[in-house]
């Protein structure tokens, strides 16, 4: 970490900051220039809050020389992991596609979908039980039955099921679920990140509406601090000022968090753009930039389903895409 | 709700539309112009999912006419909501400041800061006992300990005391607290919201770093569908690409939510700038523009806090900004 | 366009803006729900600001049914528009590589990066001889000589050259340039704009930071309505929160500008990371997105380069990525 | 300026950058870390392009440690500029409300307009003459016959005016005008700012919709660099996603901008919110902020307005929110 000091800090409350993080246990190297001192502070400075010292009268501005996530970093684990989840793989060589409706409906619903899906080439069933909407006159789920719907179809397909979990508590209906899902409105729920840093099932964690890339490496490092290194991490679009898109997919951030960390990324081009027909460009050009998954919703009846309808693909179109994006994979992998 | 088709719709298509929406309980209004269709809906359309109806093929776009918020809206509750908390009163002709440090870090700490903000024009007490961090290897708050001491404050003082929760299961904790805060990372938490909303103490709910005004007021629904309208609007900043703050202080949000809703509207303006000598020309800005109140970051030393010490003001800089306010207060309120 | 009355809109308010209305050369619909009246708009509404009439006290919201382009619509357009630029076309099927150095440094640097291209599959040659500049202390161009250097690299290679304008007054300077381009900071320089609907030649119109598709479309409509219908979309990366990244590239834009214009689209990796090694992986996703053709910045010693080393490939990198660009192709072309 | 490199930046890399460096006219001075190399670089380093260096392989990041603008910079010119229109002045103590129409329409209007703010504490008179709009076939202006006019409505008032320039082959046209505005998409229209650079009249400089701080004060330094120092700051609202305002008017920008240069600043409550009924308390609140002017749209007849109706005051209203602002003045001036 680096502090710069203003022109008129004294030479006291220099050695007085300098004393103060030293007893933090960093070494302070000094420098001075013409116009600008700056403290080079060396040692484990994660635990030191930039904005403390940026707070200062006498401090101009802090830059944090490392990156402030730890476990997550690829400095420090260089080789790309490789998430289990029951016989498959996912991350490093390992691509696979979840797909499924937004939400569960029916027992005939996820039951001919799911069957479909597999199919034409998706691992992963997604379906949501627990459904986060901004209005609370919306619907919200079939809640556990809706779980219990997906582990019927997990039972009759054999694949694994991911599913979304708001709330802590409800962990124990989990139990069998293969990955938990954590919405993008709960990425920074420290306290429901800090529930999953217990168990060691894997959870796909998506970036926030608003958030950074270094933000979501803290949410996964949150998880990781307590314990469970088993973080797929989800890119499903952002906040811009584009309005003819629901959001902006950012797919910038394949490459960029494949150099920043090992954990692998999954894009979820249904719900970024809000368009069943702009999901099989998204998802070609997500497995073009090097993705390890997509995520994307098919519905069998786009007319009746109870919520984005407009984002969801059918059956045919998924398997057209699905076909294609093998494709675009074997040229990136080559 | 207005629909919008597009050209090509078939009578078929429009026929099947518009039984689907009366089998929900709505009148359909046809009018068919050179180029577009518009189905005009009548009734109660907030519980139609717009998003679903604007997914279908035919149709070009849906365009609400009515605000998607009941129980907040101005239009079915004109007089303004009037909060009270112990012996205090919060919206219309009442205006509060609240003020206190970022973090509760000792007896001394917390005492010293409230007598001292209690003197010099404060009416209530703020602290943070549970602290959000973006790094888990941040301090997280002195938790049921820091409430501990804010009651000590409260008991001490007189003064009634806000602070923030982040889980749900901590609710017993905060059984004498006045206030609950509910912070910008959980605004969308909607679990926590609803469980909010079994309860009748007053809720301070801060908007989210990327949230607009509609999705504030959402939020406030889910607590207000739940049974419980002691709702305290507040504006704490919004991330755009300005860097010198850390944030971007709304302050038309004041003048647009008083015409919204009917619910107090208070400004924080430590944590929007970040910056603790741009709190008074914020604060006095604030109150000029007609908030019901201020929450404001104090410290007795800001050298050794342990968080958030750039945006604290001393004890001395904040009886200067309480006077100034309250000048301000004279000339709006006249 | 549909206009929404306020519930307390009185007869004779309706009756005058119904005259104002049908003045202008629209036919009024009037329809009464039980809360709104509302107001559809039939006829050429281009020429209506909707803005005014949505600041009328008696009206609560305006919408537009249709888009504000035309010229640039495809609605009135659908097939696709073909750009030719000497012997090449772009646009429908027809993709091309732009690619050559941020800056026109010296006769040597260019001559040399442009052989080394065209060799390995760039059909035009990028370059900037005007450069816009956040700091008026920064390296600003060669100007006039940079063009001059850029011809005599088209000589050598027969490429044909795209290059950057900023002054109208300049426009003499580029009779000889093949694809003059337009900067995302002069997006919205309308007098630039209507300068370039006077002459016939090609313009690649790169989108501003923050604006929306539908203002890029505006501001082709300008140039269209000057007469000059040879005009290519460029997305160049826009500004969001993210920081590792420059700016953040919407490659989404790519399948929705194919939806609502006939225009061709190009995209530009270099600007938009700011960040060599996510070129490749970026360049195939917006090829596998459905680009029309690529803008690549490529420098053979990015140690000396005058400005933006950090987004410039190495030749030798550029062949590399313009081979799988090509295999990416022949996957979305099948 | 601060570069931090890279773990494995070797001995040779790192000294052939000192060489560059220091040819450049630098001193480097190096301090060795564990796991960084740092090189503060002491010297002019405004002529460096931060992001050149960045983008060398061995390096980690770069930061600016002084801000790359000299002459808008307070800390080479501690006093407030005032700058001196006709017989007025705005900056340091001295505060003056513009007013006007958005755009001058006839010379009934802008008369009567004229005489009307005159009478209730305008002191300078503000009118569109040519008109940016995101469309061309919006209305664009009376263009010179509206200087003709507005030369006309100050000849009988006696107020100096304020007018918009699009083009700098124009400035003959504005020889009479005593405040050039160039608007927020023009910030970045360096060609233009050059051009305003060469002449000594002052300028209102609008921040751009979506500009940082820093970007309007290095777009002050362009014309500033030019010789021209009479530069009058406003601020009108960015872009946020916050759709019940059209713009998000960020008066923290206020106070931070006083810190950061000694140019005055103005604000523009009535472009940011697009409300009429919003300019009142954001003219109060951007008063209590500090600024050192206002610039408001006032309009005789909104009904009729060509432009912006929505966002316009009438007289009487004009008069009444001029009354309160000199209020709030005695307050923040004690």
């Amino acid at each position: 970490m680096i502090a710069v000091l203003k022109q008129g800090a004294t030479e006291e409350q220099i050695k007085n900051l300098t004393v103060w993080l030293e007893k933090r246990g960093l070494c302070v190297h000094l420098s001075k220039g013409e116009f600008h001192t700056i403290l080079g502070l060396i040692g484990d400075t994660s635990k030191i809050d930039p904005e403390l010292i940026e707070g200062l009268e006498m401090v101009d501005s802090v830059k944090r020389v490392s990156e402030p996530f730890k476990s997550a970093n690829r400095k420090f684990h260089p080789d790309d992991s490789i998430i289990e989840i029951g016989n498959l793989k996912i991350g490093g060589p390992h691509f696979q596609i979840m797909a499924g409706p937004c939400s569960v409906e029916s027992s005939e619903q996820i039951l001919s979908i799911a069957h479909s899906v597999c199919a034409s080439g998706a691992s992963i069933l997604r379906g949501g039980a627990f459904k986060p909407r901004t209005s609370p006159y919306d619907f919200q789920g079939l809640k556990a039955d809706g779980i219990e719907l997906l582990l019927e179809a997990k039972k009759q397909t054999g694949m694994p099921i991911v599913t979304e979990i708001m709330n802590a508590n409800h962990l124990p209906m989990f139990e069998h679920v293969d990955i938990i899902q954590v919405g993008a409105r709960n990425m920074q729920n420290f306290e429901l990140l800090k529930a999953l840093g217990t168990i060691r099932k894997p959870v796909l964690l998506k970036r926030g509406l608003a958030n950074t890339l270094q933000e979501l490496l803290m949410s996964a490092e949150y998880i990781m601090a307590g314990g469970n290194h088993n973080i797929i991490l989800c890119e499903r679009g952002i906040r811009t000022f584009e309005t003819y898109t629901r959001n902006t997919l950012d797919l910038s951030a394949i490459p960029m968090l494949r150099e920043l960390t090992h954990l692998p990324v999954v894009i979820d081009p249904s719900h970024a753009c809000g368009i069943a027909r702009l999901v099989q460009p998204m998802a070609l050009a997500a497995t073009a930039a090097g993705a390890h998954g997509l995520i994307i919703e098919v519905h069998n009846d786009p007319l009746h389903a109870l919520c984005d309808g407009a984002q969801s693909l059918t059956p045919e179109l998924f398997a057209e895409v699905a076909k294609r994006v093998r494709k675009i994979r074997e040229v990136v992998s080559e």
